[in-house]
């Protein structure tokens, strides 16, 4: 075991503050990370603050993980000491479900290891995510990045908004050709609206906020759609392929039901408040489907990155230190960020 | 204009009654088909009592149609006069629109006309169904029927409860390999459970009445589910592909959705009361879909008629003269028919 530093939230109601704890030793499949970088994603502040089941405290949040590879076990073959690398929500899962044999490990049949906030399988202890100095991970879970130096803080939300919006795109054909919307332009949104334009298809924005129309454009939009303007969306309606929204607030969604086309398709893909739902009847006059994708697997996380790699797509940030988390969770509720926190983890304290 | 008679609701709250109008002309394209059989769809009780717009009364409902060809248009190849022919719900379509284009008429995007209740092209008068002694219709929405001549009554309600439960079974690929759920055992459940069986899938029948076990599993069931019992619930989670969902009580959706394995679709065909919907986030955690599917196309009713020909597939039907159609409504409501009722139209009085 090795100690490593963190921060961690210690109660739903207390300020993040320093934590140490053991990491497991390297195994023969094991792959240790310098982290560099960490994004912060909502579901940090749902977990810490004790929202989504038990939080077992210390909690160390962090699931979009940029770092560098310090130590590889006997048997990795895909790093080396020095590598760049990456780790998303997931750092395990069974591996011999019909999921992990089709690449899908985070609908492991038998319960994926999260990040964070998960039991370790090789030690029964709880996992601990990025607020912290190094990770230890089982290298087919370890993600290769291959952008540049100075996109590194950047990439690391892709780990998570990114495959969050990535998968369902993918795997509901977003493309030339296609209409698609992205609802919400947030972390993941804002990753949506890239990607989607980057994929080759029309790219609708769906907000609630017209101030942000110029930048949903910058982003990736060819059309901002104000959804609280009836007539906004009835122009769109019967025309867009694919929604996928990211929204987390209250909703009904039927606003958005209403603009798939024949065979369309609304995804849902943040676990937000419980929505309003369209008329059971909408469901059959087009036979348009509602559905729910959860983040991506190891291998369409990989695709994403490289994409991302090639079409120089990385998250817009704002990069603050550890120091900062408290104040980035009360601006991430106010939504008062554009668009992701990213922590520099070189202001972790040494311990 | 040739004088048609008819068996028609005057109003909401009083019986049915004779009711005499004029049919169209036989165009070049028309087909006139003289009705042997006709079933009586729940739809038909919405449209006659009022509860689904405009009633347009005289009302002649009637959608499920069989009878011989008695004359054909110039133009018409495909029927000549004595053959057997049928008429579903649609008698007409734009023929324009991507929809139609694909063989998908009846999400044609400028509105399909309905074979009862709607506004007929070619006059700007109301359509009326088949409870009445002959239709004309365009020869492209003129089924072939290949069944012998002892199975025609038992056909009819193929035209519109059974291409309503093949559509969604095709379009979401039942077949070996796959488990598919029918919910509800009534006139739409009871030919999704045959045609599921013939399709080669594994069969379960969900339903809330016990005592309908044996009949399920005769009708096509490999084993039969009791929604009402949490364990037997709790057996099937996570293990059914496609659910095609033709309940039209209120109903839970969420005990649907927990049965389906990763990608699985449940499918709702029916319009009935406003359902329960599953929590959000029960989209997300298996990727899971909820979509609607509204009767079929015409190719693909044609397709459905070859097949169960074929396979031998009719429905179970209990025959009714016309004046007990009052009377075969209270039974609907009150959920006493094993599945269908069929007007015997000899018993229509000539007028």
């Amino acid at each position: 075991m090795t100690t490593a530093h963190a921060w961690a939230a210690h109660a739903a109601e207390t300020p993040f503050a320093p934590f140490s704890f053991e990491r497991r030793e390297l195994g023969p499949h094991d792959v240790r990370i310098d982290i560099l970088h960490c994004g912060v994603c909502h579901s940090d502040i749902h977990f810490s603050k004790g929202e989504w089941g038990d939080p077992r405290y210390p909690c160390v949040p962090g699931h979009e993980i940029v770092g560098r590879v310090s130590a590889v076990g006997s048997s990795v073959t895909g790093f080396a000491v020095g590598d760049l690398a990456g780790v998303g929500c997931l750092v395990d899962s069974c591996g011999a479900c019909p999921s992990c044999g089709e690449g899908l490990e985070q609908y492991c049949e038998n319960g994926a290891t999260g990040t964070y906030n998960s039991t370790e399988k090789q030690t029964g202890l709880p996992t601990y995510g990025g607020y912290s100095n190094f990770i230890v991970v089982r290298e087919d879970f370890v993600l290769r990045i291959n952008h540049g130096e100075p996109d590194l803080a950047a990439v690391a939300p892709l780990l998570c908004a990114g495959i969050t919006v990535w998968s369902p795109l993918r795997h509901w054909q977003a493309g030339p050709g296609k209409t698609v919307g992205i609802a919400g332009i947030g972390g993941l949104g804002h990753m949506g609206l890239k990607l989607a334009h980057a994929l080759g298809a029309r790219v609708l924005a769906f907000t609630t906020s017209p101030a942000k129309a110029d930048e949903a454009r910058r982003l990736g939009a060819d059309e901002v759609v104000n959804v609280r303007d009836a007539d906004d969306l009835a122009r769109h309606a019967g025309s867009v392929d694919l929604i996928v929204n990211t929204v987390s607030a209250h909703q009904d969604l039927s606003l958005f039901t209403r603009l798939l086309r024949r065979d369309g398709t609304l995804v849902l893909v943040g676990a937000g408040e419980q929505p309003t739902y369209p008329n059971s009847f909408d469901f059959l006059a087009r036979r348009i489907s509602l559905a729910g994708s959860a983040i991506g697997g190891i291998a369409e996380t990989q695709e994403m990155l490289d994409f991302c790699a090639q079409h120089g797509i990385v998250a817009d940030i704002e990069q603050i230190a550890i120091q900062q988390v408290d104040e980035a969770y009360e601006r991430i509720l106010a939504s008062d960020v554009r668009y992701r926190f990213v922590i520099d983890m070189s202001t972790l304290p040494a311990g």
